[in-house]
């Protein structure tokens, strides 16, 4: 049995007390943005319930091309407004560098990728960055209501980073 | 107080009894890529448990390049190795097309997004767009491990969708 199937066993389960349908837009207008990482279960981390909030994640967090597309449409089609971004300690990121990572690519497949890994070296000073990056997004305003956070891997503990 | 307040406060009690720290590496080497819709608690949904998946989540759960970044890493650095896509009925991403989205942001704030949107007008399809989006990847190799679903916010289950 493959982990998909023990998951499809569990969601059969979780489908026979659940309770739909919920309305489409985030009932707390709010957009999490949180690295893949496996240890974070955003829901549980924040005491979210279901259908309050968007929830966008990648590696790292990064606020990518991507992720400013998912905001644009959370912000502007389903009228969230504010963003919590989460990026945490003991992150894969902080493991390699971008330029080893996609010569390691390159040698294997042939095809080196165009797209930027987005390793980086300190979570904090990572978070500025996505901040900075909302910032300079013509597409998301940025505002009071967008703020940036370091989960802790060790503790459970979010803690604030600011510009 | 403001949602993110509100969540931060739900973090402080979560914290009083958070058990770390667990490893880095998905302890059942599986990645899900969702979409960010606020009625999937894609814990919730597959019962996973914190430490067993990477998730991976943006508007419609498309496989975009930061799709193929994130899965990439995944798989090469931190072993995963199988995937697990779940679109979901009554989607956003049904609402709009990407012309019209990218022309109401052109008009108001002057600059077109060089991106696509990524609107579909079939959840089952869109599961098969991305799909074959992995199996086109040259850095994300397609096997039998990779499956697709759509979940229906009414119900909870979880429909499989195959090529």
């Amino acid at each position: 049995m493959t982990v998909i199937d023990e998951y499809l066993a569990n969601n059969a389960e979780y489908a026979r007390t659940f309770k739909g349908r919920l309305p489409m837009p985030p009932s707390k207008r709010i957009t999490i943005v949180a690295c893949m990482d496996a240890r974070l279960d955003v829901y549980r981390l924040l005491g979210i319930k279901e259908g309050e909030a968007h929830v966008i994640r990648n590696a790292g967090g990064a606020i990518t091309d991507d992720a400013i597309r998912s905001l644009t449409i959370s912000r502007r089609l389903l009228g969230t407004n504010e963003v919590m971004l989460i990026h945490h300690t003991d992150c894969g990121m902080l493991t390699f560098t971008d330029d080893d990572f996609k010569r390691a690519i390159e040698e294997e497949s042939g095809v080196r990728p165009s797209w930027a890994a987005e390793a980086f070296r300190d979570p904090a000073e990572d978070v500025r960055q996505s901040l900075r990056r909302i910032a300079s997004s013509p597409f998301v305003e940025m505002c009071p209501c967008v703020r940036g956070f370091v989960f802790d891997v060790a503790t459970g503990k979010l803690d604030e980073v600011t510009l």
